[in-house]
Formats: C-alpha cells, sequence, structure tokens
C-alpha cells in the first residue's frame, strides 16, 4: 500500500440534489450541458455520484454517429441521452431490497445489467441479452447497458443495477478504477479462449487500451509470451511497460513471421484489438493448428477473410461484445492487488464541464492519448 | 434387429497373402492398380482386411490435386500412394500388445492417430495433432491419418493404429459401416459447439453427404428445430427422410429470412457444411445473439465476411477439421441403435476393379450420386 | 401426432376468480383446504391456472417436516402455506412487461426462479442462488422456488416468473407434462456430467421417478448401456420399458461385480438417485477410473465413504439441486417429440379435493404408486 | 535474470557409462544401492541423467508399504525396483524420432506418460490412463509412472517418455526444479475446478508440500482470500511467505467459522491437501452454495460423510490423481517468472550415498523437514 493513500471518510448519508448537469447528444458530434433531475433508484438498484469517467472509443462513435442499429427506436440524437459508460463513484442512495452496497461504498461499473430473463441470461451470457436495447418500447424488459440504452456517466449522477456494480478499496484512486472496465474486457476475452494461459503464447493486436490492458493481463496471468502487434512506437513502448515480451511494429515488420519466430512455430492466443482489415487472416497464421482467436474489435467493413485457413487448421474464433462473465471483478482483483500499472494508459484528465474537449483529445488521439479521464471535482 | 439378419461366422485366423491388389495415385486424376505388399501392423496397430469403402470427396481432391501443402515432402503423384480414408473391414492380425481387437472383429475407421506426443495430442485433440504429416522425413512421430499421409483404403488391406478403430455390431451391413466416419464429423461438429441441442434450433447448411448426417444426427440428439439449405431439391428432400423440420433451397428462398421465421428469432447452432463464398456471413444472420457457428467446409479462396457481425452478435465460429473426440463412437453407437437410417445416402455401389468408375459418379455426382461405396467381393 | 388429440380451443381471456381453493400447511403431516386470495402477477410474472400437479417425495418431505432450514424464518407451519411444485396449467393473465407467453399459452413449470442478482444465478446457475429463501424478511432479493419458498401449486392459482415457465403443446396430456420437471432433473443429472453420453455406460441408482425418468433420458441421448439398480422387481420391470438395457436387484444381485461385467470394466456416469448409505461407494465402484457421479439424492444421515477411492480413481462427484441451466426445457424437448413415454410412471390421479389422499399414495406407495397426479376438474 | 547467474555450459554430448549406482526396493523400509546397468531409451523417450530428486510422501509410502495394489503383478518388494519420481536432470541421450528435446537440454519431470490409445488418454486425461499398471504383464501397453510402474529417479539415469519433460531455464536452480512436480499437482487442483480463480476466495486444507504450493500457486494466479488451514504454526507460517491472506491452526480455531468470517459467507474453492477425516464435511461447510471441493489427498479409511450437505449445496467434488493435463508446464511457467519462491518449502539436501536418510528426514519431518532433496554431486 502505497504511504500516500490517504484515509478515505466514508459518511453515513449525502445529500442528493433534485438537479445535476448532464452532457447530452445533440446533432452528430454536438454535447451540450444541461440540466437534469436527478434519478432514483428502483429496486436492486443504487444512485451512484459520479467522480471520475474514463473516455471510450465506443463514445466517440456515439456521439458522431448514434447509437447501433440494434437499440429500438433508433438513435438517439436529439433525445436527451447522456452517453459515457466508464466511470466509477460512490454509492449515496439504495434503491429497494439493496444489502450487497451500503452508502459510501466506492464502486466501479460494468456496462451491462441483462434481462434475467431471456435464454442467454438464463445461461449467464449476459452482455448477449437478447434483450438488449429493448427498454425503450411499451414493454421494458429490464435490460440496462450504461451510456448505451440508458443514461450514462458524462453528468453528476446515475443509477445502476447492483450487477453492474464493482467494489474498490479506498488504495485505489478514482482515475484507476475507470480502467477497471477496459481491463475486464481483455480479461474476459482471455477466459473465453479458455483461460489457462499461464505458460502459453499470447498475441495481442492492436496497441488500443483494450490491447495495452491484454498485454497486462495475460502477463500477470502468467503468460510466458506476450507478444503486441501494432504501429504507433510509442504505444507499443507502452505494452512493453504493461509486460509484453515482444512488440512488433507492422509498419516495418512482417507479424506473422516474427510470431511464428518468437514463438518456436506458432501462438496458442490472439486477442483481436485492432479491427484491422487483415486482421482474421493474420491471426489465423499467427497460430498453431487449434489455436484461438478472440475479437475485441472489427473492422467497419466486410474484409477479406480465408475461412479454409480457420477450418484446415482447425482454429476457434470467438466474437465477444463487452466483459462478461463477471471479468470486470477478477481484473479488478488483480489491480487491487498491483498486478499491473493500469494507471499507464491513463493519459489526460479533464473536468467535467470539458468533456467536450476530453472526447475530442481521446477522438483525435492529441498530444499522444490514450485514456482520457474526466474528473469530477 | 431385422429378421433377416444372418449370424456371421467370426474366424479365429484368416490366411493373408503376401501381395494384396492396391489402387495409387498416377498423374493428376490417374488411378493405377498395382500389386503391392500386404503390410504388416506394429505395436499397437492391427491388419485391417478391407471389406468395403466409400469415397469422399476429399479423395477426389485428392486423386486430382494431390494432397494438402501441410504434409511434408509434398504431394504423393507417382509415390505409389494409395487413397481413400471411409472404410470398415475384418481385424485379420493383431500387432505387438493389442487386446483390444481380436482377429474376426468387424471395424470400421476413423482417420487420424494423433502422434500422442504434441501438445494438442497431449490435450485430446488428436485431429489437430501438431506432427500431421511429418511421417515421410527422417524422423517419425508417429501421426497417422489414413488415405492422407499413409495409405488408404482403396485396396484389400490396411494397417490401422487402433486408436482409429470403431468396433461394429453383426447387425450393421458394410455399406453402412463405411457412412460412421461421415456422421462422427457432423458429430463432431455438434459437439464442439457445446452438445447441449435437445430441444434447440440447428441450420445445416449443404446437403452433402456431412450436412445430411448432421440433420440426422442433430435430429437424434433431440433438436427440435432441424432446418436444411441447399440448391438442390432431390438432396433436400432426402434431409427431410433423414429428420429435417425444414427445408431451404437457397435458390429460390431468402434462407436467412427463413430460418428467423422458423426459429423466431434466430437459431442457435449453424453447422456449415457447404463450402459457399456466403455462408459465414448468411449463417451470423441466421443466428440469435450469443449463437455459434461450426465450419466443416470452407469455399477455395478468400471471402468477403462481416467480421463484425461476429463481434457485435457474440459469435462463436468454430472451424474444425475431422472427427475429433472420439465422436465416431458416438455416432457409431446412435446408427447401431437405429435412431437414423444412414444408409438413405449410400446410393451406388461398386467392386474394387471400378474403383475409378466410383470415384467418377461421386465426383461427377452421376444419377444423383451421394456416397458410393466400393464393396469387396 | 396422434389422431385421437382434439384440438384445444385457445381462450382470450379468463374469468378470474377473487379467491381460490388452496391446501396450506397445518401441524406435520396436516393439510387444510382454505379459501385464499388469487394472487396477482407483477413484472415478469404472470397467473397460471393450475390444470394438474404431481406430487413429489420433497412435497411429503415438507408436509410432515417442514420447509428446510435454509429457508430464512424457519419451518412455514401454521403459516397459510401451500406446498407443491410439480404442476402444468394454462397462462390466464400476464404480469407487466410480459410478451413472451400468451394468455391461454399451456405451460408445465420448473422451480427456481434466480433472485438474478447473486454470483450464481450471474453465472447462470439459478439452482444455487445464493439468496435461496431469503425473501421472507425485510430484504426481498427476487428469489422464488415454487412450494418451498412462494406458495405452490396444491391450489387453484399460481403466480410464476417467466424463468420459470416451459411451453407445452397442445399434443401432450396435463398428466404427462407435469411429470417434465422430474425428468429435466435427470436430464441436468447427465448434463453436468458432461453431457456427450451417446454411446457411453450410465448406471442409474434407484428407480424412483428421477431415476426412472433418469433411464429414460440416458437411452434417449443414445447411451449404449443404460443399467438401473434397485430394490424392487416391478420398479426395475418399468425401468426395463423405459429403456434400461439391464437391472439388477440389489438385495440378490452383486451390483458392483454386475455393472463391471456389463461395461466391460467399468462404467462411465452413474446417476445416483437411491439415496442409499452405500451408494457413493458404490458407484465409485462401479466406474472406471476418471468416471463420474452425479448425486441427485442423498441419505438422511451422514455415512461411510472411501475418500480415497474417489482421489485414486480421478471420480468426480457432483451435488445438484434441482433442475438447473433449463434442462427442463431439453427434457421437454424429447417428450415432446415421443423420445420416450414419461406416462409410464404416472399411476394415480385424484381430484384436487383428495390431495391429502394423492399425498399419502405417495408416501407410502399404495397400490405400487409412483406418481400420483392430482388432474383439476 | 538474477545477475549472479553463472552460464551454463552446455555440452553436445556426454559419455554415458554402461552401469549407475542405483537404490532399490528391499524389505519394507529398506533401501539397497546395488549396480544396475544404464537404460537405454527407445522411441518417443530420452535418457536423463539426474542432477537432483525431492523425496515425495509417496514415495515413502512406496518404500514402506510396496506399490499401490492397482500395479498388475503386486508390490514390487525384492524386484530390483528404483523409486523415486520428483526428479529433475540433464538431457543426455536421444531415442529413436525425439527432435523436442536437445542432448544437454535441463528437463524436469512429470509422472505419467499415458498409453495414448485408451479412452482417458485419447481425451488428453492421461493421469487417469486405463492402462494404469498394466505394463508388466506380457501385454505392454506403454503407459508408464516413473517410479511407480517403472524404475524412478533415485539413481544416476533414467528413461523418460517425451511426454514427461518440462523444459527449464538455466535461471532455475536444480532443487527449485524438483519443486514443479509438486507446484504442478497443486495447479492442476486449481484447473479442474474451472480456474478462473483472480478475485476469488480458495481455502487450501494442509500444509504439506501440495498445499504450500497450492497457496503460492492460487496466489499467483490472483485469487483474492487465499486461506490456509493446518495443525502446525510453523508450517502455516511458511503458507503466509507463499501468500496465504490468512491462517487458521485448526488445533485452535474453528476452522469452519474463520473461513466463513474471512469470505463474507463463504468461500468459493477448497483445495484439500490434508487427508484428515473430517476434510470433507468441513470443506463443504467452508465453501458458499454452490462451492467445489478438489481432493488431492484423502485419509487411509473410510471417514464419515454428510453427502446431504454436498446434494442440498450443489456441490461439486473432484477426486484428482497427479498432475494432469500439463499443469507441470503452468507451473513451471509461474516458476520461471519468479512469481513465488518455491525454494522456501526446500529444507534440507543430501547427497545420493544418503538416500534412506533423506528419506528419513522426510518421513519422519525431522528438523521440521518439508522438502528434503538428493543432490548428485
Amino acid at each position: 500500500m502505497s504511504a500516500t493513500t490517504k484515509a478515505r471518510s466514508k459518511k453515513k448519508s449525502y445529500r442528493i440534489p433534485a438537479t445535476m448537469k448532464a452532457w447530452v447528444l445533440g446533432d452528430p458530434g454536438e454535447l451540450s450541458l444541461v440540466e437534469k433531475p436527478v434519478p432514483q433508484p428502483g429496486a436492486a438498484e443504487v444512485l451512484v455520484r459520479i467522480d471520475a469517467i474514463a473516455v471510450c472509443g465506443t463514445d466517440v462513435e456515439i456521439i458522431w454517429k448514434g447509437l447501433p442499429a440494434i437499440i429500438q427506436g433508433g438513435a438517439p440524437f436529439n433525445k436527451n441521452f447522456t452517453p459515457g459508460h466508464e466511470y466509477m463513484g460512490t454509492v449515496v442512495k439504495l434503491g429497494e431490497g439493496v444489502d450487497e452496497y451500503q452508502v459510501g461504498d466506492r464502486v466501479t461499473v460494468e456496462i451491462h445489467a441483462g434481462c434475467g430473463r431471456c435464454e442467454r441470461c438464463r445461461e449467464g451470457m449476459y452482455t448477449s441479452c437478447l434483450n438488449y436495447g429493448k427498454n425503450y418500447g411499451h414493454v421494458n424488459k429490464g435490460h440496462r447497458a450504461n451510456g448505451f440504452t440508458t443514461d450514462g456517466g458524462f453528468t453528476e449522477y446515475a443509477v445502476n443495477n447492483i450487477n453492474t456494480l464493482v467494489h474498490i478499496s479506498d488504495e485505489m484512486s478514482d482515475e484507476e478504477a475507470t480502467l477497471i472496465v477496459t481491463a475486464g474486457t481483455a480479461m474476459y476475452g482471455l477466459d473465453v479462449m479458455g483461460g489457462l494461459i499461464a505458460g502459453q503464447s499470447v498475441v495481442v493486436m492492436g496497441p488500443g487500451p483494450i490491447g495495452l490492458m491484454g498485454v497486462a493481463v495475460a502477463k500477470a496471468l502468467g503468460a510466458s509470451e506476450v507478444i503486441l502487434t501494432g504501429t504507433r512506437d510509442n504505444r507499443l513502448e507502452i505494452g512493453k511497460r504493461l509486460g509484453a515480451d515482444h512488440t512488433i511494429n507492422v509498419t516495418r515488420e512482417d507479424a506473422v513471421a516474427m510470431v511464428q519466430k518468437y514463438t518456436n512455430g506458432g501462438a496458442q492466443y490472439v486477442l483481436e484489438c485492432s479491427g484491422a482489415p487483415t486482421a482474421v487472416n493474420d491471426a489465423a497464421r499467427m497460430l498453431k493448428r487449434g489455436g484461438r482467436i478472440c475479437l475485441a474489435a472489427f473492422p467497419d467493413k466486410e474484409v477479406s477473410v480465408d475461412v479454409g485457413a480457420l477450418v484446415r487448421n482447425n482454429i476457434y474464433v470467438y466474437g465477444i461484445r463487452g466483459e462478461g462473465k463477471s471479468a470486470t471483478h477478477r481484473a479488478a482483483a488483480l489491480m487491487e492487488q498491483k498486478r499491473f500499472d493500469a494507471k499507464i494508459i491513463h493519459t489526460h484528465t479533464f473536468p467535467l464541464s470539458e468533456v467536450p474537449t476530453a472526447v475530442r483529445y481521446a477522438r483525435e488521439r492529441i498530444d499522444d492519448a490514450i485514456k482520457v479521464v474526466v474528473k469530477m471535482s
């Protein structure tokens, strides 16, 4: 424990105002600061006072392009919708029947509260909830996705289903806690590929935030060769600091050949976080027979894929959305135990009043921004 | 048990000749009948007198194009190589240390005997053996794939590792027994997707032999909606006889729309056996979120794939080669129990002397040929 | 479809009375018929008009001994509590937000609606909900177990969370539909042991209702040797009719020796449904190395167990409570497809007015009773 | 890499004598030093020059009680048999077809080389090989278990199937390398329970070598609460040094109550390494519903078990023998990465000439001995 950690005073009650400042969507790319009523938590929910929120690439997409078509009722432009999902804060009010959390608890959030009633939720795959996005119509099935289908975190308060909460200790800073869901997504990607990665070789493609956290988690779990591929040397360098044994700049090197060399014949796992058009093909060629690919990113358009390579080499490909199977809890545990320093990817901080600037830094990677955090007061 | 089944007399010993007739590869498309020494079984091997062998599409590829590049030493044209892998027969000689089988046992064979020493074999994935094809060089790692890396079954006798054998009862005809490996491949495809298919919806794409057996196995295991897609009405009709609840002729109907309709919003599993260029995209659109695709076939070339659809919908894609995890034993058990009538796909029979004709029937689908069987005497 | 099946007229609405007849617990062994208000369905719930209900051995325990200690607030004697959980009926009213079912749908029910918010529910193991029984206090976590923690089915109407419902077709009789949850429990037992049972040997210990359904499901899924052990010849005979390849009367035969003989060296799976004191030891000895045991029953007291046998032989033992992982849906699918005739175990029928007699028949096995069904009107 | 690590000179060839010194079993408890021929490696085997070997509790049992009855041909007393299985050394000769290892490679060994041909080996469960112990008769199925069914390591040279080898780097000392198989057993125990232990609570019962390594591995993989129970304070203290968050001396404390307290209602996993008569019952009571127990130890006799507790609480119990699924490789990877200091449990060292003394130290725990290592020259 850092000697500089100061004791946090946990209050028993909080004064909650009637209204709050909130950024809402306008025309594409436009965000406006408005005054909204503070929402009230229902059964199995809590009200979270937001203390910090990180900007995710998906936020940028939502702000410029609107919500995915999957969400019924269409894009919420002009709908008073508040985006943002990588937030953390303090529980300030409990909904009915909640005793899992107490007022004053520090928490970070994952995105999805499944409906709890579809076939997927019933088998524990709540991030693939079949009622995703079906809470705008007359039949509310209870699914909530912070910042996607319900109001998100570029504001002062947010209601959260308790299923989306992760306890965090006083040891962890607000800024670091906003990174847990990113690390949790990477963790989930490794989990779905089988999980027994100690001593195995893992390639992470794409040194964005999820990719960098993928490097850190894979190394923390004992992967023996963690190889990071990307196009920007400064990002690759950060990957090294987070545990990559090797980095490959694909603009200068033949990534497939280098992976084959570093792994002595092929890697066991690829965590694809680049969205590059050639990623699936490259991944398949990096693997030994029977290897596995997890897709955590994807290109905008259809791309050319050598499907035969997947079949001939018995490769399994796992598309994932989000941070399922409580992976955020596992990621948070590793971070609490200081297994890696996620804070390395936190590069910039802005106040709530400067959300548009924060989003612009993230979108345009100004000043080599990786994770831009908005910190309240 | 059929009243017409006659008792088979099981002999205690067999006279084994010194040489045998065998078809061997010549120039592309050319097969020659030669006289070869009868091979001798080593430790953990038996000699099988071949009683029947079916022609597989892969045999046709090998005869016209040679063996896959994966096999070290290159294509075996002009190498005295005997193709053919879907055979069954009678154990006529035991190698050293074999007591799992007795002389006189009727057996059918799966293709792969893994090396038993690579990482894949060690975890039970012997069809993805990392030493596949590495038995032509100076270091023989012990992997054998009948008709691919070792001599196959268009001949009178073949040596088989005991790991490739499946006991069959006297109730089952020679012809039916040649179909077990095909049914086993379909079974494996369903297994890798999770296996709990009772009550679930399964789409089988492509009414070739594996696809048709996929229909039969899925239905035998209790899948509630089995939907077969294809281009030829007569094949689809056979699918219905094997248990398909619905068939879709993709030349006349919108397969994705029909599957969505039949399954009330998306299927759970797709077993892709068509190799069509649009198959992965179509499969992804047929599935509900969190669904799974098994690829048992593939197109010759790269194809355009909507990778984003796999990620956004949390779809897992499993490329498989062959009939792993002892799936042939499970398929054989269902066939022994008369859960489906695999013989429906057996359309033509030829003697050993007419292998080239048999292969031509299979290749050109003459007279609506599905499975063409070569029956010894 | 049977030619004698008559079309059922599905009504669009039902007249629901204000009160209903309901049996409630009194002193141990005592049931009284009272008039209760008809309950109202909340969000994600429906009101089911009960058409039939089977008596389960657990009902007998509850009536004589009260509810398990696990349920907070203690035993509900004198609490106006209505037991009974193996019921089926007709949806007559929808709670808020329900569109998965329609008024007029025929349904059968499983027992558990998990809380949806604990660690177990989040991973899909809702029958092990950590909030089981915690809905009597001031903090209602939402868990419901029909006839255990909420009112059950020895009455005219019951509220059910939609997660507990299984659609049934008009083809299936009310009586047969009451058996689905029993078959679902057996199905779940086979699922947790791995599920790939085609061609494998399965021993079922104990020819009670779950054991007999275990025989039927195992055979339907293609198990090659299904062996049933028990003490009563008439029950074993019923097991044969449901698909047992062999039966062993343990009062006359050495069950371990016979299983070893029938399976040629040991079975792969044991589904233990007897609760006999020697069951775990016997099961361990019946298995080949690496075999698996599912415990669906248990003795009242501690018993002597050879733990070393489990370790030396690498045996896995799965205790299960109930019918998790939506196994009832898989069981219902097999029954809809007529894979086995569950009705064989339905032996007696009584009207609602004679519930105490029905319970007595089940408890005392009067007239060789197996499943006693209470049929409304 | 430690600055003090000296480069090891890897030789290209080694002079191998015709005979070697070897300890062999005599009467119970008796070991004699004899001269034996140095064995020759066959196909898929290498000859290992033994550099160090640790004494395992099972060695003590073999020396005093003979080999388990499972091994056909009975106990090998007076059979010229050399026990010992936790050894490491240097590859000095390659058998036919071996290119996975080179002469001069440093390796440690796991115990089991499965037969590769039984149902268990075919599914990757080679430690449960159905042909275990069947290599003394006239039919050699190829199974080898170092120091159990084939000569072991209390000698100068041993033949090993390549499947039993684990590469080790020059960074790791001989003594530490002998501990890998112990850590691998603990790793396997955690693997079979599901593997996703980051952030989860793990109780390890019994601070013997496997238990202590269980603590270390669980912590290395991110378990949040690792609790060690035992009777000896000095051992518990060592557990703390290896990562235990809490220790419980069961002679003074109520272990079940303390675990419930430390875990806030029950642990997720118990790794039982004590063999105590009450261990299964205690473990069941320490777990939350749906928890899991791995049995890596067992009492000599039958014990009283509350089977009902396993069923009512949906507990799974996994008996394991040995270090399956290549867990030694995962353990070795963590040790190579210095995730924990296994050397803490190495307490004593003796030369080959003093094997009986080494065994006595281990057996009688003289001078608080934990792991006693025999170091050659």
